[in-house]
């Protein structure tokens, strides 16, 4: 069994996208530090913060909200975090991996023994995450539920990803190769598309106007799915600065 | 995946004694359909029978509660079981094997597909079960917790041990799933590369001379290993080419 002291750098941050209820948020928070987690993160809390209702719900595990860190959003809350699954009860168009709760965990328990940063992140209850936020995760992580009945609550969803990472971890996690090194942080990653976005706009690469929405969303989504080493995100830097720069350079000299 | 036909019959009985929250009643009615769960029986709820909280919070799932069997003891409730577990958090004084969620419910599947009748049994939120109680199942069900903060939610507990029941049963059934769309050819990547290293080239990218070659082995690497779906390459290409032709454009006109 993990001890606590560990669990600050090698549990997932839990990070849940405006969330509704101070009282799931409470649940939340106290089912996460019954299996040992202790990094709450929350985007817009739809009710403020702090919340009454949290606190009252989350008994015991009160200085799981005093340490939350609250932010605006999922890329604020996705900053100094390598990987990220995100948990969803939807069909997504997008281009992800679907896991089991199993299979992600050893993934991700894999990850954290590596020395990476990990975050699993949960959408808000009635609406569930938004294309654009799953789109900055890496993989999705899938529930297995009665097709009848599938809504499940937002701290049940915690409850079970936090059991399942008590139950994999405490058995004994099985071994398959990832990437070794360590990996981009999702934000460099973020500033990375945002460069190439712009230098795509320049090149009128958007068209036409209806269809440059979707383009830029799936060009986003392309390379946040990337597992990228730093060094490799340096090579894709340079890649975009070299082929700009050659085409402004060009420019000055027109 | 079970279907909801079969699971009154295979699926074990949830017996609550003693709630004392109507919520937690109803969160627990709402994850047990989660997880195609539908039998459940209350021993005794502390604010009497029907309950307008537990109503709210089953969402969806008030059908189980309209069904539920309300009884005032456990005895009464384990009448027609042949076989009950017992989840607690305390250590008991009992002689009673003590199974983790996951071989308890293996140990329930098989009975259930033996034709026994089965029941997971949850004492109050504040006390949890009396020994006399405990000592009318055959087992107990200790759901591994942080030992520094071990006192699960009711409702969380009944979502664990439903969880894990469908993870068990459904193993083989719901696997994880890659990226489902089908994938670009390695062939076609590779031209991609080709095409990309190419370009840059021209722009002096490979340089110094003594790295080129380890700069194009890299390149290539990072866009091989891709999982790409065939529209994402021409996304790239899209890219490659909005940039380039954009610089070449730019030579032409010098």
């Amino acid at each position: 069994m993990p001890n606590e002291t560990d669990n600050n750098n090698s549990l997932p941050a839990i990070i849940l996208v405006q969330p509704q209820l101070g009282e799931n948020i409470g649940a939340a928070a106290r089912v996460m530090l019954n299996f040992g987690f202790q990094d709450l993160r929350l985007c817009a809390p739809r009710d403020g913060w702090p919340n009454q209702h949290a606190i009252a719900m989350a008994s015991g595990a009160g200085r799981l909200l005093d340490h939350a860190q609250v932010m605006t959003d999922l890329r604020s809350a996705l900053v100094g975090i390598d990987f990220a699954m995100a948990a969803t009860a939807r069909e997504r168009d997008l281009v992800r991996p679907i896991l089991t709760p199993q299979d992600a965990v050893r993934d991700l328990f894999q990850r954290s023994n590596k020395g990476q940063r990990t975050a699993i992140v949960f959408g808000p209850e009635r609406s569930g995450l938004t294309n654009a936020d799953v789109a900055s995760t890496n993989a999705l992580i899938a529930i297995p539920v009665n097709p009848q009945f599938k809504s499940l609550n937002l701290a049940q969803s915690v409850a079970v990803i936090c059991y399942e990472w008590m139950r994999t971890t405490t058995v004994g996690g099985k071994e398959t190769v990832g990437i070794s090194q360590p990996l981009a942080e999702i934000a460099d990653k973020a500033k990375f598309v945002d460069l190439l976005v712009e230098e795509l706009e320049q090149t009128g690469y958007f068209y036409p106007p209806e269809k440059a929405e979707g383009m830029r969303f799936n060009l986003r989504g392309l390379f946040m799915r990337m597992d990228l080493t730093p060094p490799e995100l340096r090579t894709l830097h340079g890649v975009r600065r070299a082929l700009a720069r050659h085409s402004h350079d060009a420019h000055d000299s027109v």
